[in-house]
């Protein structure tokens, strides 16, 4: 039967998203539930399950008409083998061969990568990277991550893991990572210390959400807090401007909400800081996507790679 | 007429080599000028010319057993079009068509890259990075530039200036460089800085021969100052393994030669500082072709090339 459909899975650590797309990623359908209730990989693998049967069966569409499962996870994958190493802010999967579970219990191919390289795929495709030849793609969140596309294609690096600008040091010295590493540029501009930041500045607590209203509105503190952040953000970015020398620089997730304030200061420090021929190279945008980034990012994965 | 050989022409600061290679990068005659001598861009030019002649006259070879010219340059160009952009340390030199004055000038097909790329391919073809897929090929010298093979092909980035590894920021803060930035890994590590350092170690001029020398005899203080070069370029490094996740780290250029210190304090700081699976997939490693990479690189980029 023809193949006109396909299932994509964004797995996060607050939702995990289900969806049917038609081949040109538009989404038909969709289910979502907080990951937090999932307490075991079993758990969670079974509501996989039960929910892309649901999905199927509401919309009337046989199992034969589907190509196949993209699926994207908060954390190192392999890519070949489709084994999760780890998921750094959901317990309990070490060394999961997420792949073939899924294909034995569902009977349909699956493809599984990180959720930065399939935001990046969604962007390169469909957003603010469509065109491009090479890209760097950030999400910022509590994590700091990055897809990277290179003449075109995703690249994933000799162990499938490229793309950590998050760890990159900021400075030869400065504060211990959780990656083993010292001063990663996620321990300055993560979700956390960013919060932390807002604490000192406020003397309360303060959500990222109102830290960029406050922004918006003209708050000086929360300006001045977004354009520090934007600053030490652009001086990592100048040095990978200086290496890849790419055309596109995409940022996406919650924090590129803060808007105008933060991406004036990278563009302005890519600027003062970037080489001259790399500096003309490379638009810095923001992603297009949103948050359906990941399940389009997914549905992409799985139809060039099952063409390849 | 059968097609047997490639003139290779490596342009360096220091002197103009130029050779004739057989199909299998083997070198079977050369010259050397010193690039000081020629002052002007006409005269290096000229000396191009009259060199090519003599060899092939010498050689009993005729043009048309020649498949082109493949030069190396010390600074960026625009591998399209075979413009120069300008060199760091030959003045005169802005905004050249190199490419279509030599080819009308000497009527054969011409491709030029910089010197740091054509150091990579020959690494990646016959040297260090032989069989390898992705890798970072760094030389340090005056300049401290890198070469990226990505999917086993030289990556140029979108405006032919990837690479430029000495120009990603080791700290916020920092010394100025001559590119426009600050706090640059070449401000740090480049030939200029080490011999300062060792003035101030050894309160006298010292050479970089000397101080490698002392080093390898064990001397303490040549020692410190080589480690203290490995960890600041390792610092770099440790960052680059996590975005680009090579299987290769490949360090050649007059530096390379302080031997076992500096590649031992490169290696542990990759160890402590980047993630496992990324510090996992890289070896680090000495370059192989030493002072004749640049004519091989040049000889392989003209055949590749050309066969594209």
């Amino acid at each position: 039967m023809l193949k006109k459909y396909i299932i994509a899975i964004d797995l996060g650590g607050t939702n995990l998203k289900i969806a049917l797309l038609d081949l040109n990623f538009r989404i038909k359908a969709r289910q979502s539930f907080p990951t937090g209730r999932l307490k075991t990989k079993f758990k969670l693998i079974a509501k996989i399950k039960s929910s892309v049967t649901e999905i199927l069966s509401a919309e009337k569409i046989s199992r034969s008409e589907v190509l196949g499962i993209g699926i994207g996870v908060p954390g190192p994958v392999d890519y070949g083998s489709g084994k999760v190493h780890f998921f750094p802010n959901i317990p309990g999967w070490k060394d999961v061969a997420l792949k073939s579970i899924l294909e034995r219990m569902i009977r349909l191919p699956v493809l599984i990568d990180n959720d930065a390289n399939l935001m990046c795929l969604a962007e390169a495709r469909l957003g603010a990277a469509k065109k491009s030849k090479n890209a760097v793609c950030l999400t910022l969140g509590t994590g700091v991550g990055a897809g990277l596309l290179i003449n075109g294609d995703l690249y994933r690096g000799s162990g499938f893991a490229a793309g950590e600008i998050g760890h990159m040091p900021l400075n030869e010295e400065g504060p211990r990572c959780n990656c083993g590493g010292r001063a990663c540029l996620e321990r300055y501009i993560g979700n956390k210390e960013i919060l932390k930041s807002a604490k000192k500045y406020f003397k309360r607590n303060i959500t990222l959400e109102e830290l960029s209203s406050l922004a918006k509105k003209g708050n000086k503190k929360a300006k001045e807090l977004w354009y520090n952040v934007g600053i030490k953000l652009g001086i990592v970015l100048a040095g990978v401007v200086n290496l890849i020398n790419p055309d596109r620089m995409v940022i996406g997730g919650g924090v590129a909400d803060a808007g105008k304030i933060l991406f004036s200061a990278v563009i302005q420090t890519i600027k003062e800081r970037s080489m001259p021929v790399q500096a003309r190279s490379v638009k810095v945008l923001k992603a297009r996507l949103g948050s359906s980034a990941g399940l389009i990012g997914a549905a992409i994965l799985l139809k060039e790679g099952l063409n390849k």
